[in-house]
Formats: C-alpha cells, structure tokens, sequence
C-alpha cells in the first residue's frame, strides 16, 4: 500500500501502529497535531488498544536537567527490556518535530533503537492545541506498544499542568539554589508530583534544597492516597541517583496497582481531558463568531477609549453569541 | 465613612481610588481579585479615569533577575517624579498577596514610597481568573494615577502572554548560558519583545548570548512597526546597564506615541482582553453544566475502559450542553 493510501485508510493505519511501526506512528501523529479528520478515524479504531502503558510525566524548571534525566531513564527501561515512548513539550516553541529543545539531541544515541521512540510537540502558535495533541500522542504510543512513555515538559502553565497531571507518575526536577524557582517549584507543583527529585546535587547547597522540599511536604500529608512523597538527589550528567530514581517510579506504578488506585487515576485523567477538549470545541465555535468582527472592534475601541467598561463590552458580546442548536452539533 | 461603608459604595470608593488612596486601590482590587460584583462597579466608574498611564511588562526565564531590575527602574521612574504601580505576576503560585516570589522582598525599599504602590498575583488554583485579575489591577493603578506600571512575569504558558502582550512596552529578560532556556526565550517570546536585555552580562558568555539574540531578531524584520528590537545586556545586582534600559523604555513610548502606534496597539491590548473573558465566561458556563456531573463521570468511565473513544465522547457531551438564551444572559 502506498504511503498516502495508507492514511487515507483508518484501519490499516490503525493496523500498522498497534504492530509498532515507527513510521506508521510518526504519521498518525501528524496528522493528529493537524487536527486531520483521519486523525480522529483512526484513534477511534486505537481506543481499545490503549491504556496498557504506565504514563511518566517529567515536569519542572527550565535547564534543570530533565532531558538528560530522561535519557538515563530511557536507558534502565530498555535494560528491562520495554518498550519506550518520549514526548517532550515545549510551549513556549512554535516549532514542532524539528530544532525543539536545543538538549533533545542529547536523546538521539537512542534515535536507532527500535525500542524507543521519540517525538517532540510545540505549539505552533496554538497554544489550546498542545493538551489536545499531547494526549493524543500519548494514546497513539500506548496502541502501539510503548510500555511506558515519558512526558517531559517545563512545568509552567495550564497546558502543562493539563499534560502533566494526566500521567500516572509525576516527576519534579528542580535544582539547588535557584532561589525562586524552588520557590515556584514548591508552591505550584507539589500537589502534583509524586516524586522529587533535585538533579545537580553535587552543588554545595542542594542539601538545603531537599530538607527545604521535604518541609513543605509536610503539610500536605493531608492528600487523599497514603504514597509518601519521597525526595530524591541525581547528577544527571553523571547518572548518579539515576537508578534510584527509576526504582522509585517503578515503586510508584507498583503501588498505584496494589493499592486500586489505577482505575481513579485514568478516570481523573480522562475526565479532565474530555473538559477541556469540550472547552476548546466550544472557544473555537466562540473565535470563529467573535474574533475578527466589525463588532469585536468597536468595542475595543469604546473600552480603549475609556467609553465603555470591559465587563459591559463582554456582555455585550455575549448576548450577540449564536450557540448551536442541538440539530448542527458536530 | 467606615471601611465597610466604602467598600458597599462603588463612587465613594471609585473616587477614593482616582485620589489616589492607597488603601481604597488595596482593598478594591482585592475585591476585584475575588470577582467581588463590587468590585465590577467601581471598575465601571473608572474606565473614564484609565489610558494614561505606560504599561511595561517584564518577563523572562526564573531567575533571570527580573525582580532586581525592576526593583532598579523603580528607582529610575521616582527620580523623573513619575508615580509608579508594580505587578507581580506569579502562576505557578496559589498564594496571594503574602509570601510570593522569594525576592519580591527586595523591592520592599519602596515600601514606604507614597509614589509607588506594589502588588503581588497568584491564581489561588484558579489559572483562568489570573489574566482577568491582572487586567483589572492595571486599571486600577492606571485610574489612581500612576504613571508608569510595571508587570513582572514569569514568562511562560498563556496567561503571562496574555497579560504581557497587553503591555504598551515589552521588555524580555535572559541570561547567558542557560542553554535551552535562551532557546525557548528565543522561540516563544522574541515576537512579544520590543527590548530585549541579557542579565548577569559578567558572566563569560553574555557577548554569546547578544549575538544569538541579535540573529534570531533578524529574520523578524518583517513585523509592522519599524521599531528596531535593541538586545542589551545588564549587571542588575549592581546595576550596570539598568539606566540604558530605562532610557530605552522611555525612548520605545515616545516612539508609541510619535508615530501614532499608541492607539493600535491599546485596541489589540482591548480586543484580546474581552476575547479572553467572553471565553472565560463561556468556560464558567460549561464547567457548571458539566463538571461533576454523572454524564461526565460515566463518560469517563467508558473512555478509560477503552469502550469508546474521547472525540465521541466530547460529541455526547457537546450536544447536552444547553446554552444560555438570549433572555437570561448574565
């Protein structure tokens, strides 16, 4: 079959990736980041296919060392002989595929193992788009036999909460002495993580870092499952800790599936994504009646003028919005 | 008139704010914070009193030192006898006007400044609420006169490329050798940017980082403005650099206001805001038809057992939404 028929075809793509062809998945992926309408046929047939892969998330400051984190991870999980997906996010890119994050070159001594694959996502501009393809990549590696899949992203914002969260094990990397990063690190991302570990511990005062972590910690013992947070130290440049690490995440799957937690986790997940998906269906249908009308610019220019207040303005919009009758839904 | 009273008075307080009192802007914008509906009435009557003042978003990696730089152009502004208003921007963080940004207590020399008023942002969870907040904020500090307002982000997702993009000024700050921090900065922020400066420039590699700047500034030419984006670098720990900076400031309004790109870029500021909250409105009004619903967790359920696929699902509940008549709009 020809490249392009095969895309054209739903079920034989969707036949080529749950047997793990790499170029079969790299295409599927295309076309979901495009928001391609043989995207959505195809991940319909891979549904049932997925759900079989524990799903990694590695959040946390920038340059903190998480892609060589990640490559080190790779490296035990292929020792283990599984079956590997990396996705790496970077909103802040309008790049996608190609020169993202300037250390993901670092991941390629594993570009030519079979085992492993690797794909990067911007945002293209399209910021709303990032969870929405996010997630879709990630159910596209499952079907196709990745085992577990990384999700490294940098940790700021609701794309990446959105992304991050929705993993069964969350990682935060942060460093020693980046004062308000720990800060930031410490206030937006602890409820979230599962594991912390602080990468560069070989600086003098990463020690302070650790017990700074583990004092936060404390109060939020509260939360509703009995995993103790644990945090850890690497050098990842060096691979010390590293090991300990994938231990630690290997604990964690193991605790989620002993202990039930399993089912709530993907519900949680899957229920986010299903709201936020339905929130951006709803701001397109929203953009297409509003932005870009002589109306949007007239108020503007009212508010601008210091005529009209904002909060009038938005009503305004509002009562001029034409919702979609149940007979033209989608 | 007691504190209460005032609050429950939408003129006296508006009035209060336009003089400049710095308890009335405090509590009104803590109101406006909460979505307190009193606070939507004093904003009414101050829109009129609002456009004068020069808007300066800051923004950059953790840790760059943007706290340090403000805390300086602070300095600048009050030597010139401009009133100044700072607003902290901090995402990742849930708390509010307390504890904020570690260095945020740097800035506490101007505490005792009647011409500078400081405040500090974070979303309390609610990421959606903090563009709203951070627009009325600057309306207020715009209306109780102060002249000059400086907005401190972190710099990434989309709430701090909303607020920063509704600056008249945009000032992007790095730092040399942070590899793929630079990259990222390079990437998301160089088209916001109209200065760019590299801080920490004693560090060895800062002349790097300029020429890096500088050839990805190129291929931008072709942007509206003839404005030429200067990257110029900073020792803001001792203050070197800090004053080109904020005579550059000054010389990008005087260019804003000579060539008439003042009122353009105040529409596209406005026309992004009512954007933002026509959405969030919209948001408000599916989360509270959806989220926790049965419909929903049931939805869930069938996704995550593999028995149907998202897109479906999102469908389903697409056209159980009910939309708001034009009749009971808000």
């Amino acid at each position: 079959m020809s490249a392009s028929s095969l895309l054209d075809d739903p079920e034989a793509l969707a036949e080529q990736v749950t047997q793990g062809d790499a170029w079969a998945v790299s295409r599927l992926i295309t076309l979901a980041e495009r928001e391609d309408a043989r995207a959505a046929k195809t991940l319909r047939l891979l549904q049932p296919h997925t759900g079989r892969a524990h799903v990694v998330g590695i959040t946390g400051v920038p340059g903190g060392g998480k892609s060589t984190l990640v490559d080190q991870l790779i490296s035990f999980a292929r020792d283990e002989g599984l079956r590997v997906g990396v996705l790496a996010i970077d909103p802040s890119s309008r790049a996608t595929q190609g020169a993202i994050l300037a250390d993901r070159v670092r991941m390629q001594r594993h570009a030519n193992d079979k085992g492993t694959f690797v794909r990067s996502l911007g945002t293209r501009g399209d910021v709303g788009g990032l969870s929405a393809a996010a997630w879709d990549v990630v159910r596209i590696m499952d079907a196709s036999g990745s085992e577990i899949i990384f999700i490294e992203t940098v940790g700021a914002g609701q794309v990446e909460a959105d992304i991050v969260s929705s993993a069964h094990t969350v990682v935060v990397v942060g460093v020693p002495g980046l004062g308000d990063s720990i800060q930031a690190m410490k206030a937006g991302l602890m409820e979230i993580a599962d594991i912390f570990i602080v990468n560069m511990a070989d600086r003098p005062d990463a020690q302070q870092s650790v017990r700074f972590l583990q004092a936060g910690l404390r109060p939020l013992k509260r939360r509703r499952s009995d995993w103790k947070v644990p945090v850890l130290t690497s050098v990842a440049t060096s691979g010390e800790g590293v090991e300990e690490l994938w231990r630690t995440i290997s604990r964690h799957r193991k605790y989620l599936q002993d202990t039930g937690a399993m089912p709530d986790r993907l519900r949680d997940r899957v229920r986010a994504e299903l709201l936020r998906r339905l929130e951006r269906r709803l701001q397109a249908h929203l953009r297409e009646q509003v932005d870009g009308t002589d109306s949007l610019d007239l108020l503007a220019d009212e508010v601008a003028s210091g005529g009209l207040d904002t909060r009038d303005a938005v009503i305004q919009l509002w009562e001029q919005l034409q919702f979609p009758k149940k007979e033209d839904s989608p």
